[in-house]
């Protein structure tokens, strides 16, 4: 019997999975590799919505594609997300599969650790945020902030208090006041912390950055699920930037090594970058 | 073997397909419908464009999908498609599965009427554009144009000449200086023409409409061919306007009895507007 709370995902729908997963070896390496291994994974709507509006959680997907994001989870030394779905979603950043940490397993063994991509410190968090309190519960690790300036004292210790850590990075400022990370800098930092494997959940500006060109060789294997529905206009879309190429409009990415795999309602769609 | 430009669509790769397609008994009833049965039918992106840009043909889906196409049209009376894609695609609308007439097959038997939605006639056709040379060989039937004003008398005769016709149809004068037609109107339009059956092809407004609430009921299944490509930002994009309850957005529309299929690089998604 699955521990409670826990969630199942069966040997069956691993298998078409498990080629588009960050190898092995990895995990048993002495040396991390200079960059993890990057698996992009999302779920949208027919329209390619991710939600309804920015700032809103929207659920698109069923429950079995739940199952395998927590399978696909308990695969990847770390989940990143972007501060947007960080303060929309008070998402709770571990990994629920039967047999982990803090679900049926032995201490935090098959939790990724969460990261949260918050250049300005715009993320409010608190003892009541789901992935802070987690961590104090002992069913996830606690979550590290990759910023671009001081972080507050007070947000520091507290997650610190549960075990995260604060990582500072380079970032330059753009006209429109962002601080803008280079994703190669991102991917170095987590190699130097240990990260193997990193799993990319969101939000829209995070995915659109690592679909254009200048960043999709980043990534070893995309993951994306899709609903029968339309969400319609104004939603948090993933489309990437348009790219040209002598004056001529081009399709920004590709996939190759296409795998479909119908689950519930929704289909599951596997592949890697074009050009990888 | 197939005839000359002849497509081949086998068995196996329709069955699935068949129980989303018009009911067969509505090709032998004397009396016709008062509704064709309207199949709506495209192929996106993931990022759901149908095209890099307006007026710019974009080639999405692989030789499966279009095979899958054809053999689409060769169950429906009709084919429809808005002056838009009339004039960006100069489109042959004729169906080129093996064994239809003018592929292998007798007289214009199994092949569809193409149906142009023009208003204000902008579509400049004449002798080259394919759909008229086509009729003209007798590889496909000559189009009807759905016009709201009075059609110039050149285009008429070079209509009828091959076999076409124009049918006008009662519009309202919209501020941007559009003239609306209601689908409704449409459909009791073609029925009266003996049309049992439509297959509604694109481009981007039309398929955005029929996706509203206000007319998804007319909607009798929905077949799209995804792509594992994203377009990018400016393209033309499936995307209906959003919807709101109690001051609350929620997803425009959804797909029940749904079935993905793999084809080639492609996924095909069967559905029926949930509701009907
Ligand atoms: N369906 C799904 O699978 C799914 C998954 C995740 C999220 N979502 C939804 O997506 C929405 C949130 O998306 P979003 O686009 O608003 O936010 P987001 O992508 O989660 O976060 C965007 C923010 O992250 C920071 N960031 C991103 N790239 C950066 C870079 N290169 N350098 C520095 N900072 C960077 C920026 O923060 P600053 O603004 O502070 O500069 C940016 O505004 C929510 O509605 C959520 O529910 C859906
Ligand atoms: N990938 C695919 O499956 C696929 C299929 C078809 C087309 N396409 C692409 O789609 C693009 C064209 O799309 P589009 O949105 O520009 O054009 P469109 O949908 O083909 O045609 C739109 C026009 O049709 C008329 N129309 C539509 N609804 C009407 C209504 N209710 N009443 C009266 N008139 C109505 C209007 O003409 P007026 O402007 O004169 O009022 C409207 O501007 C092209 O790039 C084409 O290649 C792709």
């Amino acid at each position: 019997m699955a521990s409670r709370g826990a969630l199942v995902f069966l040997q069956p729908s691993r298998l078409p999975l498990d080629p588009y997963l960050p190898p092995a070896s990895t995990s048993q390496q002495q040396q991390p590799p200079p960059k993890p291994h990057l698996t992009l994974t999302f779920a949208t709507s027919l329209d390619s919505n991710l939600s309804l509006s920015p700032g809103v959680q929207t659920v698109l997907s069923g429950p079995e594609s739940k199952a395998m994001t927590h399978y696909l989870r308990s695969k990847h030394d770390a989940i990143l997300i972007g501060v947007g779905t960080a303060i929309a979603d008070n998402p709770s950043l571990n990994c629920r599969i039967d047999g982990v940490g803090g679900y049926g397993g032995e201490g935090l063994e098959g939790q990724p650790r969460p990261v949260v991509l918050d250049p300005k410190g715009r993320w409010e968090f608190g003892p009541e945020s789901k992935c802070i309190a987690l961590a104090r519960e002992e069913r996830g690790k606690a979550p590290w902030l990759i910023v671009a300036r001081e972080c507050e004292e007070g947000k520091r210790k507290m997650l610190e208090s549960v075990g995260g850590r604060v990582l500072q990075l380079p970032a330059s400022e753009q006209e429109s006041g962002r601080y803008a990370m280079d994703w190669r800098e991102i991917m170095v930092c987590l190699a130097e912390q240990g990260v193997r494997s990193v799993m990319v959940e969101g939000g829209g500006s995070v995915i659109n950055e690592l679909l254009s060109p200048k960043y999709f060789d980043l990534v070893g294997s995309v993951i994306v699920t899709i609903a029968p529905t339309w969400l319609g206009k104004d939603g948090v879309q993933v489309c990437p930037d348009a790219r040209e190429e002598g004056g001529k409009r081009i399709p920004v990415s590709r996939l190759r090594d296409v795998k479909w795999i119908p689950l519930g309602e929704d289909v599951v769609l596997c592949g890697r970058p074009n050009g990888n």
